[in-house]
């Protein structure tokens, strides 16, 4: 339940206010060059307290590497990384012993497993995600070596009613990265910005929608039924705490499948480059849907909390996407395209 | 990767144009009533040729239990279940053993497995999600004796621009099948029909969206992680050929996550049902958007095709849904809810 | 449950006085010549009624397939294939709907699934096995041109108290099946055979030792801590209904395992064939125990068994093998010996 | 790979010379009592330096629980627990760069994985085991509370040529820990220990069997094809480095499979506990061969290694059979005694 892939396989723990939250990656293959400052990065890039944008609680989010990596370079056995927790302030959630959060998990969590964590979210906490960016950091090394031109680029492309551009041009994660909303066009970023501001000082929040663009997956890339992109990726992003929704295709796949089938079909690559569930070669694009945090200003004096999850959320997005290519690449080298 | 589940498995072998389609259900407990009727209903509401808006292609699509019911009740061992394929006509597709056919995964899977079975769509077929109405109705069968308050049910809410109205007072699959369209606002679905019916005409195809209404979940259902409702529906409905995107939420879902949370979480049961990926006890509602069908007019006088698929395709979704649910009973009942 | 394996896979059904019993085969790749003689031809070999030594119950075993295969060659696609059951005469068995065979799984069984197959062993009989000789084919058409040095020999080593001398020169099937006991050694066949008919005609039965030989593994095949190949292999033999244990290295294990290991070690190849969990390059050897069958002659009239079941269990024994390299095989493709 | 179980899952990582070893378990329900303490009290029983008997490598073997445990219950969510490796000394092991141990992996782990960790046996180590042992704790202490008769005790029952006596009246964990051994019989106790002190001082070592009986299984548990308990058992306990074999059925199970079936089946409880491969309600009985340490004085003058790993490996071998009863209880639950 807590293991996520076939053959590539991320196994997460950890509560938020607990000693420490984790990863077992197993399946990476030997001779992956892996440095632990590689995964630091990763994790540095989804870390609360980088702008004025995100919560104040601030974690180190320190990387230790236990296991699986020798000189730098991959093992072939299970690679372990932990980060401890440091700023837990579990003291701020004792109020919630006796109350739920209005639009969190907290009853059906208790409910369900009786002997709750109140500290905090506890395992359901937004924290977890960072164990999910250890393992894609991990993947995403593996499939530098294996698939050299491949490519997976998210970023903030709605904030509340604000829609930015679709991005022309050669787009990268130093480009989304340039601004801490992560939206590539400018002008709609300044003013995403300005609302999040405007969220917070009052103690709202807003949703949106964060966009991605997978270049350079090797045709064939999939399994034909079950196993489908279009299956897994929507498994693994819908996964994620405050999605809720995907959509795949062209960038405008929402107006244009209101069109008959002769006008959907004549655009080029309409099919967000996945055919029979399968990589087709081309590019492909995907739109995940996010609501608005739930805690409120009211609730959160204690817990801190993010007003718009949307540019943190993009690594994490990007995580999910290179779990799913990296065991598919791994699914498709054990039945490769035959002769 | 053509098995579907943990502990309820569905696993489906068949070409379209081989000797047979099959499915096994493994996991289905000892012990429910399964006449084979049960099953021949299931795949009589997805069989083609049920209505004007349908191929031409007519398959009595008979099915045969092979094995794991004896005396109409499942006996706890694996249930096997055929169709044979009658109306086959491969000869229809022999040009294709030369050219591809244009937004079809022919190339695509080609070039992966090589040796293709030119005879129609092959495995890719879209007859292959008989079988997964086979499993969705033993996975139904096993619900409704016990989770007896569940109820699943999917109808056509938009075909093409054409929006219907959400609608009102009980939902049952007898008021959405009463129209041909599986839509249930009568004057939606008239102009539905008519829509549909003017494309074959001209040999042109409709997509559209499906709504999904879960009814009675027991609260708890889902796994925290990576096994969450939300994760595990949008992969099962992914799955699924011509679907290009899943939302959940409220029906205004798409409208409401531009509002601020001040404003998205006012709403009772804006969270589609489902909290921390499990179920909150509330209904629970999905949102399915499905692409018209590639194959236009000229290239399919041989191939007999859908204009317009969300008809039949509505018992594919509840059957996929089923077979999550089901699963995630068996799951709940290995670790209930802790005493 | 019922499904073996985990990037080729065995699923099985069928009830042995049910309409058929079957097999699908998933993950075998495409492009494998696989005419549907080859899986007659391995159901011939444990067909009953073969020779004076095994039951009389006689079954054609006439194996169809349903999907996977096009123009004898393997599609990637699942294989299904089946046997229906013709000589069933369930009539025999309308006594055991109200006692039960001693030494027999009638009672777990009856109390673990309630509603019991009373018509013979149902799901438990030997005839599941079948299905097993069927994947193992599949297998063994893959392993043939995958790693075509590799060749998988058992034979029937042992029955009651007579052992049989460990076979020198070449070990081939044929060598194997030249005799109706399927053990190569001549005189310890001969008297094994009298033996058995002995034991036939007073209601006794026997059981005894199979061994196996595997030269021609792929160095390194096996996976590390759970998945070496002496963890597979023990539990596929085990799942063998009436084995008993299992032992593995060089054929005088048991001897040699009282020495020190100065002593122990000194001999080649003393590992069978395997280190640290996987195929050193050297031949490997098993031996599989077997206990007596448990239905007795005051029982059987009725229901017709074999005397000694290891003349037949030496294909299944070949199958269940087959199945695990098939998939170790697999697994290594997709993480190969690195660069 | 390196995950073992379906419902109940032990992942293990850690080479025995990185910064650390660890476990995750995941599937343990909530509410089961686990303090540290029993996981500590767990690794002191298979700790080096114990005795003069074992190796005199001395590790802490310290254990952190890192998550899924607050205020000593079990959260639900997953356990992880870690040991670091304090003694490592991995300049004694840099002969090893350029040589391989006779008898040991070296060789094939590198042809594999090429970038060996030739700091000792690397991941290959038996100080592997202990992460086994921490999975073990943890269903053990799920077991007592799920099923409160269940007692699993494995004991010492032959070193090198000496037997122990079938051990008579009640069998507990403290009777077999009252002697260094680990062997019941106090007697042939006491010769072994002199055997295994006489081998270590001329740098041989010493094989042998461990016994293992099983009380108070719940009848019907294990799976009836492929997860038979007598198919997951032998592999749980084949995966355990120097294991070579694994027996089951009464003590005397090798004499007794040579007679005919009219004596076999005579005796009570035959059948080792165990009837189509579920548990019969009978005590279960497992035989496991241990075939001498590979690194014999000459080599081990750096790396410091057991003569006769038995007595450590008592609780390996029960804590790999606790696991799959784990396991198996929880499949039992999903899917129970139907009505």
């Amino acid at each position: 339940m807590n293991t996520f892939g076939t053959l590539f396989r991320l196994t997460t723990f950890g509560e938020s206010h607990g000693p420490a939250l984790g990863a077992v990656i197993d399946g990476c293959p030997a001779g992956v060059p892996l440095p632990s400052s590689v995964l630091q990065a990763a994790l540095d890039r989804r870390r609360p307290g980088q702008s004025s944008l995100t919560t104040a609680r601030r974690e180190a989010d320190t990387v230790e590497v236990l296991s699986g990596v020798f000189e730098d370079v991959t093992l072939g056995t299970p690679i372990a990384a932990i980060v401890r927790n440091t700023d837990a302030r579990s003291a701020d959630y004792d109020s919630l012993k006796v109350r739920d959060r209005p639009g969190h998990a907290d009853a059906v969590w208790r409910d369900r497993f009786k002997h709750r964590d109140h500290r905090g979210g506890g395992r359901t906490s937004g924290r977890e995600t960072l164990c999910r960016v250890i393992g894609g950091a991990v993947a995403e090394a593996f499939l530098a070596r294996e698939v050299t031109e491949l490519s997976t680029v998210a970023w903030v492309s709605q904030v509340g009613a604000l829609r930015a551009r679709f991005p022309e041009g050669p787009l990268t994660r130093a480009r989304v990265d340039a601004h801490p909303t992560r939206c590539p066009d400018p002008e709609a970023a300044d003013a995403m910005a300005q609302q999040i501001l405007s969220a917070r000082d009052v103690g709202d929040s807003l949703g949106g929608t964060i966009d991605l663009r997978i270049d350079g997956l090797p045709r064939g890339l999939g399994e034909p039924i079950f196993g489908k992109l279009k299956a897994l990726i929507p498994q693994a992003l819908g996964s994620i705490g405050a999605v809720t929704g995907v959509l795949w295709g062209p960038p405008d796949v929402l107006e244009r499948l209101e069109k008959p089938g002769s006008v959907f079909h004549t655009a080029r690559d309409v099919y967000g480059g996945i055919q029979g569930g399968m990589a087709s070669g081309e590019p492909a694009h995907f739109r995940v849907f996010f609501k608005p945090p739930a805690t409120l200003a009211d609730l959160a004096k204690a817990g801190r909390h993010d007003p718009c999850i949307l540019p943190r959320a993009v690594p994490v997005v990007e995580a999910m996407v290179s779990l799913v290519l990296a065991d598919l690449v791994l699914q498709m080298r054990a039945r490769p395209h035959e002769r």
